[in-house]
């Protein structure tokens, strides 16, 4: 089959792709890491908080002994931008079976100074030391088969919200959640879509703190336009991933009082729930 | 009516009460507060999560320039004990609806040397000044009337894990999420119950960061027994709480690898979704 054989040869792996190269950072010092952050995972102008989180999930897996985000909560100050910045990583416990550790991502402003543009703190493991049981009770997502499902790519015309990100995603959503893009949203506050990297790179444990907030807001399809700023968002990973593209659930159920929660469950190819998340954001109402 | 009026006399209030007394510190330097944790909230010998989340949560009340906690991320590092402790507190930015701040808390070895328990990470705002709009598809927890639940001290023998904290709650739960306590798990990852301050002092949003993690493990009723500690627990305060007992609702749908989470949502009398918690806990698998 050469067709099959091309593709493979073209295809991504971890490690060597455009999602790598871009979370790539250099060491400075220890503890310290400079990165230019890329223009490539943006929507419109902000840089993806996901695309964020992985740059910092990946400075603490150099900086701490263990090497997988069991569990990664981040603090959103400032809206970052493409360019330089600078990771600044703290350890704040090592143990045997789990490690914490704290990170800063900063830019610079007009006189050079620093500005904090993210907080997290995280502990991290061995995902491959965890034991085999599992007793789960979540089922994943009814969602259709990739083929019957959407992305930017599948429109005759730009899809709203359309930025350099989606060229790097592959992201069909599922069109029962897709009101929103023709004007009719559905007034739930659901998510859902297959997802994978473009270049056909399989999914990591820091490609899941991308994962997680990689779809639209669910704020669209409650009938709501406009920027959904995160305030905090907290990922746990459970399970190392099984190559092929990951299933993304996102509900909402209580905006309210100008803020919102996204509840994301990510399961992969082998029905495993590989990572869950929930974060806080800002809405503006329209 | 010369009873109600008896009672209401000896009825706490919010700032005169137990939990007050109990999570209040002192300030020893701008930023750094003592204080000495009670025995009163443990279970077993441990210090509970949820009250030392309050004493972290109001040392940031005082720090900061915003007053509630929105969102508050701790990473439990090592096991607290009643006795003397140290909170530091660190304003990472301060805006203009909302201020993040971190904060430790550390304990002294035999040699007087800190040894950090938690860190949080924290935004704070003011939640009064939320604008009242609200489009929850949320519904409050399916449980029975108070009259019907059940607490320790309605149970001929102690209940398994009681401790002293069960003194200082009003904990009644749902008898379909009792069956552990009988020896007869239902095996499903949920619990629930009626919660208040046994000194009759009304919620508000410190206690309610007691409350998301006051309850009997959910993995009691998946059939396990034992310590379930606690790795990181993030709480998202989104309403001021109406005065009267809360229900509090909490929800395991992923063990597996010996960890699980712990979902809470927490409804006041006014049938708003207070608080809403998620925690990512270690369970050893008997």
């Amino acid at each position: 089959m050469p067709e099959a054989a091309s593709a493979a040869a073209t295809r991504a792996t971890i490690g060597d792709s455009e999602f790598d190269r871009d979370t790539a950072l250099t060491l400075r010092e220890p503890g310290v890491y400079d990165i230019d952050l890329s223009a490539g995972w943006t929507i419109i102008s902000a840089v993806n908080g996901g695309y964020l989180l992985a740059v910092l999930g990946r400075a603490l897996a150099h900086a701490l002994p263990h090497a997988d985000p069991f569990t990664i909560s981040a603090h959103y100050l400032t809206a970052s931008a493409p360019g330089p910045a600078v990771v600044r990583t703290d350890i704040v416990r090592t143990g045997r079976t789990l490690s914490t550790g704290q990170a800063s991502l900063f830019q610079y402003d007009e006189q050079g100074r620093e500005v904090e543009r993210i907080r997290v703190l995280a502990s991290y493991g061995d995902l491959d030391s965890l034991p085999d049981d599992i007793r789960t009770t979540a089922e994943p997502p009814a969602i259709p088969p990739l083929e019957q499902c959407f992305g930017p790519a599948d429109s005759p015309a730009p899809v709203p919200g359309s930025s350099a990100i989606t060229d790097r995603l592959m992201l069909k959503l599922d069109p029962s959640t897709l009101g929103w893009a023709l004007g009719a949203p559905s007034g739930n506050g659901e998510m859902r879509a297959w997802f994978g990297l473009a270049d056909g790179r399989d999914a990591d444990p820091f490609s899941l703190l991308l994962a997680v907030d990689a779809l639209p807001p669910t704020a669209f399809e409650i009938g709501l336009s406009g920027w959904v700023p995160t305030v905090e968002l907290t990922v746990h990973v459970r399970c190392r991933p099984a190559p092929g593209p990951l299933r993304v659930s996102i509900t909402t159920r209580n905006l309210a009082g100008g803020f919102l929660e996204e509840d994301a469950e990510v399961w992969d190819g082998a029905d495993r729930l590989v990572a869950q998340s929930r974060q806080l954001a800002r809405v503006r109402l329209g």
